[in-house]
């Protein structure tokens, strides 16, 4: 798997369903990638961004800043769970055929080193760790930008046809 | 325990050390509440605050605005898990004497229904199921206004004196 | 939910199909605390039994021994994590109606305390949280005859025609 | 990391103090996987068996039998739960220190495929992803002979000194 491309310029909102109709989970990802589709709203919110992707795997970056602090003078948790559901989600993505959707039904997040507005850039990878016919499992990881381990997190999604 | 204050207006920042010395956890979440303690920034930037907390729990309102949403058109499940982050956190917060500090060691979130701008206010309950001396347990659940489960959680937090 | 029946005297095996055809889980549940179906193997192996069960709930009773031990010296985690995936499996189970299956997707067990054979007999309950068409939810726990906690436990489950 | 070893034929057991005393965990589990040490008893219960083991990483392989069914007519989670809390706790005691010792806070797992008398040998590892100075967390995962991944999970571990 080739995982690098330079960051596109992006708009932000939802895809009209004529963009995407017909294309499979990693097209469409490359779409986004490419700019062609918008990055959703939450990634502007919270200043993260898809960077690669391809078959089973996805990465996102993002930069914690002061707006995004819990009342402990660290990043809340809820910045690294969002990246890592989005990098866990979009992993699962790339194995969906046109014509299929999927769910996540859980994802679990280890905290392991606390994050501020100092740690700068954070790159949060997904994989497919197995993918059955309604079941799909991945596993993720975020890292600081000396490749030290800020946390963890799995998922489990349910794949079902688009109706 | 009783569960119910009106909401202050609040300010979001950081707390000086100053203002939360020798403060409990429960008189530390009690002054959040009056308006005594700025409300963390992530706060602000999802739309959450936190609405009653008493001895093993704490709950927080939100609701999800178009700022918050993914690719798929419903609400980023970061954003859910975000507050029970927040609500099972402090629900363990609340059992923290004056010098004892924690931190999330992993929040686990099973989504049950999706969340769109029309879900409108979200309330997000923590409560406290063990806590040891160095290790709390928490679950939490997050319901619509008619009481509709929309996602579960639970967290592991580690104990330690503040240093 | 009336909890409460005297344990039957059981035999270990699986039920014949022709014994199971047609009844919705609550009531292959109550067949088997009344005797008239098989309790499972595994059981037997690790010296646990159904106590109860009614609608959304379950309960399990076992007592550990030197047979189920690890190399610390304490009950191995396993025989608990057995315990609570019975549990919440079958408070599952006990809505399922006649021709639905279910698999468990994930449990995820927290430990509390220490399990020797000094504990005596352990009481572990199921319950449902959620059930939605294809996905339930179930949280559950183990107590001993104090009642305190010994360990946590939440499952999520896929149901499904059976074939 | 050398990862094989033949099996030794083992005694099941508690280890006498004396026979531990100023091992590091890796030590101790060499001794047990050299039959210097007894195996626990729930690895004689549950037929499996520490298999290899080096810096970071510990290797089970267990064969599942008819005393370990559910009333599904398969394997009962519990035992696939088992062997991985094993593999995943024993990663984690390869990295501790004489004089420490450590307890699983929790263990997730996740059941990928069904488990019967005629899957045959299933093989069991567990790697540490991190360790900190009090928390330690690994991954695991259970396989059958043809490699197919049977179940996933995860654990967190407290490290803490032996009293």
């Amino acid at each position: 798997m080739t995982l690098s491309q330079s960051i596109q310029p992006v708009s932000f909102g939802l895809a009209r369903p004529d963009q995407v109709a017909g294309l499979t989970g990693l097209e469409m990802l490359n779409a986004m990638l490419a700019g062609e589709l918008p990055a959703p709203t939450m990634a502007e919110t919270l200043n993260f961004i898809l960077t690669t992707v391809s078959e089973g795997e996805a990465e996102f970056r993002g930069t914690p800043t002061d707006a995004f602090y819990n009342p402990m003078g660290i990043v809340h948790g809820g910045w690294v769970m969002t990246l890592l559901d989005s990098a866990l989600g979009c992993s699962v993505q790339t194995t969906l055929a046109a014509g299929e959707g999927y769910v996540s039904l859980d994802t679990d997040v280890k905290f392991v080193k606390a994050i501020t507005a100092d740690t700068g850039e954070v790159t949060v990878t997904g994989r497919v760790l197995t993918r059955g016919r309604q079941i799909a499992t991945a596993e993720g990881r975020a890292v600081d930008a000396k490749g030290r381990v800020l946390a963890l997190g799995t998922s489990s999604c349910l794949v079902r046809p688009l109706r």
